[in-house]
């Protein structure tokens, strides 16, 4: 039996990141446009800190303007929507991203309401919610664009008339990403928690993403041979080994069970290595559509 | 062989307009509060006229406060926005609908986004396309209320699971149905001129919702055996019966082939009388709660 091919995440995040730096090479040179993203972080979380930190040191390397502010995590929602309205009136700023989660006290929906929806990069402001759902020219959250783009790669730009099932309705993921499959023209099914006899509605998928957050919860016989796999799923499980599992060792796997599901469909993404990195390259190339679309060009 | 249960949308649309005029009592002996629908009518398109007569009327009849605006066809794009701004403006008025469509050189869009979106109770400003996709209270499209409100009262209160297909994208109907099927925990497919093998598709529905607007398009055969069918259809044909269509004479037939499905389906709506006679009902009920959530009662 033939296996899947690996969809390559890191390589195909790297030549988006190397195709977002040239784009910037060129509004630079030919309209005098840096690209420029404000990352804002509220309190000393240690891994939303490794975050804010990679995407500062990506869009710099792709030559865009980037400015972190950080922030004590006793800031006030008035302070902290001062700050947000200080970067919607920036014109060196073209895309704003408050990373999540706030400490409590902080009214996350308050905070993305007030940024300015065309400098929304993560697509989570309702006005862009609702222009991706109306067909209009939005900014999709980074994920499900990011999942796009592997399945662009893998399938070509053509995905007309393709099933795609959706495992999963979170505003992030799940909703998007059917949104941006129906753009798309696939045959879109969104399934979740209360479809009955999911197996079946996976095996009708010639395309297959699953965002639920459930360790292996799809196993390989609930995919149609051949179809191409977007797992989302970040999930950290122990080790199988006893040995280590003992030791509270522990790793991250996906919402597939990619052992089985390798053996049966035609592309898979791996966890991890797969989604994973296209998500902060998106956020770059969303940056960069924010600008264009700000400055007309 | 048992034909479907029709299901009549007249009879439907009576009651809901008897509980809206029930609501609309208690809002005033128990608050003070007066629902108000104001409708712009812009030009003298007949038809239009109709529905703003209609509306008009019917929102009276439920006791609620109701004016109607008539502008001429060529009143400016600026003068139509500042009559909507006095209309966002005005405590009198909890829904605003601007009858569509304008005459050519008024910029439909930027009226509807010049409604308040909590007062857009015609359901079509990006705002609320977005509160809707993101699961949030909204206010949606009345077309697609009035289907689920038909569903309710064929299958009860509790469509979790079921499996839906919405045959059509429109902003108007097919994407917030969607949302709304989805919003009731069915299982949702969106099927659109790319489906390949659509009859398939089709045969997948336990509820089966067509807006596609081609005429008997959906025939009995592509329905599974007991489902719900609700056809948005309206279209325009000319009479079966030779001599009456060399006469001229056209009669109105849904999306679906209803002589055919009506021998498969367990319950459909007719055209006419199914889903039409729904739309004003549920604008006067979009009013009505627009009302009580402007005022928070």
């Amino acid at each position: 039996m033939s296996e899947a091919t690996l969809i390559d995440g890191r390589a195909e995040a790297e030549a988006l990141r190397a195709r977002v730096a040239a784009d910037v090479a060129e509004l630079k040179a030919r309209h005098g446009l840096v690209p420029g993203l404000a990352v804002v972080l509220v309190g000393e979380d240690p891994a939303s800190e490794v975050y804010v930190r990679s995407k500062g040191e990506q869009s710099r390397a792709a030559g865009m303007h980037s400015v972190t502010h950080k922030l004590p995590a006793d800031t006030s929602q008035a302070d902290l929507v001062n700050l947000v309205r200080q970067l919607n009136a920036d014109p060196s700023i073209h895309g704003i991203l408050v990373q999540m989660p706030l400490p409590p006290g902080l009214d996350e929906k308050a905070v993305i309401e007030a940024i300015d929806p065309d400098k929304d990069v993560d697509g989570l402001h309702v006005v862009n919610a609702g222009r991706l759902s109306q067909g209009l020219p939005s900014l999709a959250p980074c994920t499900p664009v990011g999942c796009m783009i592997l399945l662009r790669q893998t399938l070509g730009d053509n995905l007309s008339g393709l099933r795609a099932v959706v495992l999963g309705r979170s505003i992030l993921v799940g909703r998007p990403v059917a949104q941006l499959l129906l753009q798309a023209d696939c045959t879109v099914t969104i399934a979740h928690s209360r479809t009955r006899d999911l197996a079946s509605v996976c095996r009708e998928a010639d395309i297959l993403v699953a965002a639920v957050g459930r360790p292996r919860m799809i196993p390989g016989d609930w995919i149609r041979p051949g179809a191409t796999v977007i797992d989302v799923g970040i999930n950290r499980v122990p080790f199988d080994d006893p040995a280590k599992a003992a030791e509270g060792r522990t790793k991250l796997v996906g919402d597939v069970d990619f052992k089985s599901a390798r053996r049966v469909a035609g592309a898979i993404t791996p966890v991890p290595n797969g989604v994973g990195p296209m998500t902060v390259a998106c956020l770059l190339a969303n940056t960069v559509t924010a600008a264009r679309r700000i400055r007309g060009v």
